[in-house]
């Protein structure tokens, strides 16, 4: 197939760029119709690339885009799943291009979403056009299930899977939105952490003082936060919720080799990213500490003045976004209890605290040595001349317990993705050789089922 | 002097209406040209009370006003003091009504400046008019020296005091700036806290990263700030730098009941503030953790993702605002370099933290016996029916400790603020009342010099 993705490279870059214009940020809820013009967009692309019964339906949030060809008797069918909702762009000031005009430099495409996941989720589209192209059919049954709230945890997905188990019935479900080891080194992700998320208001006061007239007299709705916030960890890197260990799997010898085995440039690490030093709970290496441990991480803060100059006030309110990664048999619902207790005893004297809970996902796990996990290995190898790993990611799809526990189905995390890509960050970019060498993998993968 | 008051009570309301219009917000770079005007209005008004030699002076930042008449041959000169600039506004969804639209509502002036300080400088500017139309004539001799930077410290106006001593030289300062100790009941402050204030960013690396691949193996900066702020206390309440507290006074019993002696209503405060509890120093009152205990407190924080929803990043950088209110011998410049150490000392591994320092200013002291504070409290007596209280402010007017210092002569402080009136918070007023008596107090004072 490498001769016909070269042909059309230019323009299924032209399209993706396309696609990468549409600013579907699933979080904001001003960018509503921009997700709704992804998904018709995309739809109206499903239906280019030969598939069939494509339908926009509607959610009680965003909508899920949906197509099939079901022709091939006999064979395999495969559900492939992806989102075309992206992640908020700001900070804007630290992009180098804006975040919504894709360009391209050095060989890789920047953009918004050009890696998480529209760069990633594309490849499936062409993979089958060109399949179709060539042979007028394909090799497998083939469903695209398609959803715009992956970034916000998938709120709608979980009950239309739950609902909709005949329509999207399937052997093998695949999904490209994780990442290579390093470039040129490809991964089949076998664990991904679960994740919980919540927000935190404190209030003291019901408007800000005057530091001077009050100053040291009365609660400062930081200093709470501050003291709140710092409770949630020991000095050792821990976190020091009560119970909050509890499920995590303990780490055996056999464990920490298989994690060790992943390969991990900590000098590179440190250069690339600006890092003074790495930290985490003690006892731990990098990759253990970000795959098979859970975490506690602040994702955000504010309080007060924040503006240019000086307000000496005393702030009456703050608030924090906190999140988990769980592993093993953590529950996040169980966890969100063990974090409520742990506000409820550490928010100091004179400080009200109000907690929302934004999102919760379970962790999972995927056999390695499964059938379709090692044809998956066997396409990479083809394209990329390397035999993939099998390493236990950091990060969280939430949807992908749900499909494995649901539809009953392996899942294959074919990752096409870079680490260094700037994922959720600025300058967001994706390698084009990973875009046209994904083509060709999946290609492959389809043809060997 | 009252029924002249009464009768020009409406047209001196509108006048102060049209200061209050202009948003002379001196800490925001882009309400530059709004503190002109301000600047120029108010030397408008001055010659329309009568003053002489008024002039806009520049500076390397705002403008001071200055305007006198020095026709009382053989008599004291006072010099008036006050600040034509205002705090920012934020946040505006506070306010029930416009900050810069004012409205009279319930007898009270709702704008901000309105009681800090627009409304109490206007006083002077109005009992000046008053006597002039009354006996064409001052009983002293009157100098004003109005700023537009006292909101960000007065960086200005020290200077120009130390190269104008010989223009500025007075035998009394009079200023109003302060507040009473409650309705009906004034207050001449003598002693002021000093202040220092300082701006600190932190920083663990050069993009935010995704939570899911690097959370729990990087430093967070949120994380690092929250236990480098948290440091700043201990269990106690009590500022935990080191040496912080050197210079400051020993809590002698005279002290203590001196400070005793101004009454404090800790229930009425709770209930106006919305405070479920006073909180500070531990073994102090509010009044001595107020008037004449140093603080630290933190005016603002801020830090990774804010937004609406979710975003699940590990921030790489955050920022903090902090200031001091400083009493006794301790010395601002001092007590900064102790900061500085402390936060080399307490900053986590894997963060760099920047510190910029914003304002200074000394503590200062005033004695109450002296025949002009007496005098002052006479004035008061007369118009309030009850002598007034000689209370130490826990704010700060950097520039006291200036004027007392190089013109070498006492500083009365004439307060006709309230402390419910929210200064430097959303809803800022200013009663009508205290500005009428106001005009009367300031009146009576001049004829008593």
């Amino acid at each position: 197939m490498k001769q016909e993705i070269n042909l059309h490279k230019n323009e299924f870059l032209e399209e993706l760029m396309e696609f990468l214009r549409i600013p579907s940020i699933s979080a904001l809820l001003e960018y509503k119709n921009e997700v709704n013009r992804g998904a018709e967009w995309l739809k109206a692309s499903l239906i280019k690339a030969g598939l069939e019964n494509a339908e926009v339906i509607e959610t009680d949030g965003h909508p899920i885009v949906y197509a099939d060809w079901l022709h091939a008797e006999g064979q395999q069918t495969v559900l492939v799943y992806g989102h075309y909702d992206v992640q908020p762009a700001d900070p804007l000031e630290l992009w180098d291009t804006s975040p919504f005009d894709p360009v391209i430099r050095d060989e890789k495409i920047f953009a918004r979403g050009a890696t998480d996941d529209k760069g990633q989720l594309f490849i499936h589209l062409k993979a089958v056009e060109l399949l179709m192209e060539k042979h007028g059919t394909l090799p497998v049954n083939i469903k695209f299930c398609i959803e715009g709230e992956e970034e916000i945890a998938s709120p709608n997905l979980a009950p239309f899977i739950h609902e909709q188990t005949d329509k999207l019935a399937a052997d093998t479900v695949l999904i490209s939105d994780t990442s290579f080891i390093e470039k040129g080194l490809p991964a089949i992700c076998t664990s991904l952490r679960g994740a919980l998320a919540l927000e935190l208001q404190l209030e003291t006061a019901n408007t800000d003082l005057h530091s001077g007239s009050y100053g040291g007299g009365v609660p400062n709705a930081v200093h709470s936060l501050v003291r709140l916030l710092n409770s949630f960890h020991n000095e050792k890197g821990e976190v020091a919720v009560e119970n909050f260990y509890k499920g995590v799997p303990e780490l055996t010898d056999e464990l920490r080799e298989e994690v060790g085995n992943i390969p991990f440039d900590e000098e590179k690490t440190k250069r690339e990213l600006g890092l003074d030093a790495l930290y985490g709970e003690e006892g731990f290496s990098f990759q253990e500490r970000t795959g098979i441990r859970p975490t506690l991480e602040i994702n955000g803060i504010g309080g007060g003045f924040q503006g240019e100059g000086l307000k000496t006030i005393v702030p009456s309110k703050s608030e924090a976004k906190i999140s988990c990664r769980l592993v093993g048999d953590q529950d996040p619902q169980e966890i969100y209890r063990l974090i409520e207790k742990h506000i409820e005893v550490n928010t100091p004297v004179g400080s009200r605290v109000s907690l929302n809970q934004l999102v919760h996902a379970n962790p999972v796990s995927i056999d390695s040595t499964h059938p379709d996990l090692q044809k998956a290995a066997d396409a990479y190898e083809k394209v990329y001349g390397v035999r993939p790993l099998f390493p236990k990611e950091g990060g969280s799809i939430p949807i992908v317990e749900v499909f494995a526990r649901v539809l009953g189905a392996p899942v294959v995390l074919m990752g096409f993705g870079l680490n260094s890509e700037n994922l959720h960050a600025p300058n967001e970019h994706f390698h084009i050789e990973n875009f046209t060498n994904g083509i060709e993998t999946v290609c492959e993968y389809l043809q060997s089922l």
